[in-house]
């Protein structure tokens, strides 16, 4: 029977249990899609994962997981965003990084090749591939990752394009930057500063800035970023593209904190910690994706979204903030994480 | 007791029973030099490992050896070659690329960094790194690999960069380029032209050549290459510099196929397989290595470093051509590869 639902495009989501790979699901439902999730739940939640989504417990990193994903369903997309997206942790969890995000993500690719029937493989890589470029960062110019997560992401890119010259595969990369909003993990230490503000001021902590809180980044809130992932395949002038998405609005952390303040109705204490060795500014052009996707509608303001993010947040409630129990380099490892990684050995 | 060997440098060679790794070894150990040899056997053998030398049996893949290797001794200098350098195959062998060629690296990244003795960090990258770029291929040329061989080594080499920055570990990178000589591996129908030749010769076989034959590459006579990998670490100028290093004469494989037969003593008889996906021509500028290096003295020609080769490959005689039994992916694997594969498969 060819029923309208059997004729549904079926596309695999890998951290669909996760933020902005919830997202991207809920949005790949809405469109029609039959959508599977393949997710570890190691950044993500049960409660993330949309109705009406398939899901499958398990690793991007086990290749008999993912091969089994793939002889299971006609997989028409692949949305790759299953990722240890903790940039300044990086540095001190390498071999973790190269697992998880270019092991993994070869699995998957290899298991499209294989499969045959996927017709588009979409990978969020980052804008940590740039490192410290010029600004605004487009998609010209040449990739110098200064952390391991850039330079995985970076090889990962690179792969895709390999791989269409080889396999005929085609791709789509998007390089997102500071995505925040409703369904972000907000109990990891190590990364996603607005979650973390908004954890500390539930908590009733000071929140924590590295520096001088001067350094810059272009927020990105989850609806500016989650529906041009999602459409993307039905895109044909994006296939093989790479495309930078998300806000052009550039804000320092600081701003951040006194606009987490106002939203979750608290008073503002920082407790400024030694600078990490970071980017100081990052924030990108999107002129490319606008003209490839179009003009954005009115973006989101960053007191909207923080709002929307704070209410939902006061709705999870506050969380015990995780501790990567696998660190493989301590030496230079910021005295805070170090702190907290000496506090969890002594349990 | 402060004698003079208990001074000598100590040095990690890892891949020291492989080919341009156990001339890496023998030249230091000619340099006054401890060696360790850390190496899993896959593509070196006990042969080649020169006296004198401490063997350790295991892979870089396991963080527990490596970690094991740096508890035991002090070590002041890692000379990491161990790899698998098959740059055709990569396509079809991605996963365990990525686990050699990348996880492998860093997990001595780690162990150096996380010992705090060693003074300079030697990596082999190769001129895999540049993909089909303009020509001669200098180190100024932005990376573009083609395969995910390149793109393996070109992430170790910005992640030498970015843990120099972080970590303060000096790195020297090389990027060797179609070494040929003794100690060569002839039993690997994946690599290494100029040895497939001299076992097919001495085994009566057809030469296999992919395509025309008039792809060229500049071949390199071991002794361009190893000498100059073993005392980088004297040369402060070397310190955190990218240098090519081999052979600047160009030669088609055709040209190769002729010097083979005239040094092996058989009648050249070849078999035209399809083309390969690869780079169609090859070879570098060695500008700057001669600066930092010195101008080097007259290299060895193609007849005497084929000459000097196929007399040692005679006295070992000829090797059973080994299947890789790992294949990944066998879509689009060049049908001799296939067959191989196949016939394996059925014993």
């Amino acid at each position: 029977m060819n029923t309208a639902s059997s004729a549904a495009p079926v596309s695999l989501v890998t951290g669909g249990a996760g933020f902005i790979g919830s997202h991207v699901a809920r949005e790949l439902l809405a469109a029609g899609h039959q959508v599977i999730i393949l997710d570890d739940l190691s950044g993500g939640t049960r409660a993330n994962i949309p109705a009406g989504a398939e899901f499958r417990h398990g690793s991007v990193c086990d290749p008999e997981v993912v091969d089994a994903v793939f002889a299971a369903h006609r997989i028409d997309y692949v949305f790759h965003l299953a990722a240890y997206a903790a940039e300044g942790l990086s540095h001190f969890i390498k071999r973790f990084n190269y697992m998880n995000n270019v092991v993994g993500s070869v699995n998957l690719i290899n298991g499209a090749v294989n499969a045959g029937t996927v017709k588009c493989f979409v990978f969020t890589s980052s804008i940590a591939v740039y490192g410290a470029n010029q600004l605004p960062m487009s998609e010209d110019l040449t990739p110098a990752p200064e952390d391991p997560y850039g330079i995985a992401k970076y090889s990962v890119e690179q792969e895709l394009k390999v791989t269409e010259a080889m396999f005929g595969l085609p791709y789509i990369v998007f390089r997102p930057h500071n995505v925040y909003g409703e369904y972000q993990n907000i109990g990891d230490r190590y990364r996603n500063v607005i979650g973390i503000f908004m954890n500390q001021a539930l908590r009733g902590e000071e929140f924590t800035v590295f520096g001088d809180g001067e350094q810059t980044r272009a927020f990105s809130y989850i609806k500016d970023v989650a529906p041009a992932i999602a459409r993307s395949v039905e895109i044909p002038a994006a296939y093989n593209g790479v495309f930078n998405v998300g806000g052009d609005q550039v804000y320092s952390v600081n701003r951040i904190a006194a606009a987490v303040c106002d939203a979750m109705g608290v008073e503002l204490r920082v407790n400024h910690l030694p600078e990490r060795h970071e980017v100081r500014d990052a924030y990108a052009s999107h002129e490319r994706a606008h003209k490839v996707f179009g003009t954005p509608e009115l973006p989101v303001s960053l007191e909207e979204g923080i709002g929307r993010m704070a209410a939902w947040v006061k709705e999870v409630g506050p969380q015990e903030p995780s501790v990567f129990s696998g660190i493989e380099v301590v030496r230079n490892l910021p005295p805070s994480w170090r702190t907290a990684l000496e506090q969890r050995r002594t349990i």
